[in-house]
């Protein structure tokens, strides 16, 4: 798939997940369809609020059917986030072996 | 871990993530730190659109260390995301085959 394309649906992927709300409603999704007065208000939220996750949720790359609500983000969207966390992990892990072999001959030629 | 702090950490890790120049800045520093100009400007960028992003990585709850710029997104941050990711992927998958019993138990009926 193209970079670009690729990197904008990571983009939209990860600003998806970053709210508490979107999750939570993402959660209560993944479990079967439901109407906008089904998905449980988060206390405290009024219904233009919800509103405006649902619609963020609908622009994100998400998979849609149906007359209610069933907006998920679909298995390659989640596989790509996963991916590039896992990769960057993988970097972090290297690092710091290279940190700890650089430590200990340091320590040798001290 | 408190749930409230959790999740706060949550919002802050995936929304660091949901920018390709904060992905690239990452991968950069955790290739081992940098001055800001050492940082790569991307294309078309000023150094206070640099800046930005730099301090919304800082705000995020990374490992800071030194005088030069080494906010990496440790692993406990990271490690929360993907175990998110994949338990959502976890219940997707669960659907799916729930689907997949009641489409074969529908044919069977009819």
């Amino acid at each position: 798939m193209n970079h670009m394309v690729k990197s904008y649906r990571l983009d939209r992927t990860f600003s998806a997940l970053s709210d508490p709300t979107r999750r939570e409603i993402l959660q209560r999704l993944a479990s079967g369809p439901a109407t906008i007065s089904e998905l449980a208000l988060p206390a405290g939220m009024s219904l233009p609020g919800l509103m405006k996750h649902v619609r963020i949720l609908e622009d994100a790359p998400t998979e849609k059917s149906g007359r209610t609500r069933q907006c998920r983000l679909g298995p390659e969207q989640l596989d790509d986030a996963r991916q590039w966390i896992q990769t960057y992990r993988r970097w972090e892990r290297r690092l710091d072996r290279l940190e700890g072999y650089l430590e200990k001959t340091r320590g040798e030629r001290a």
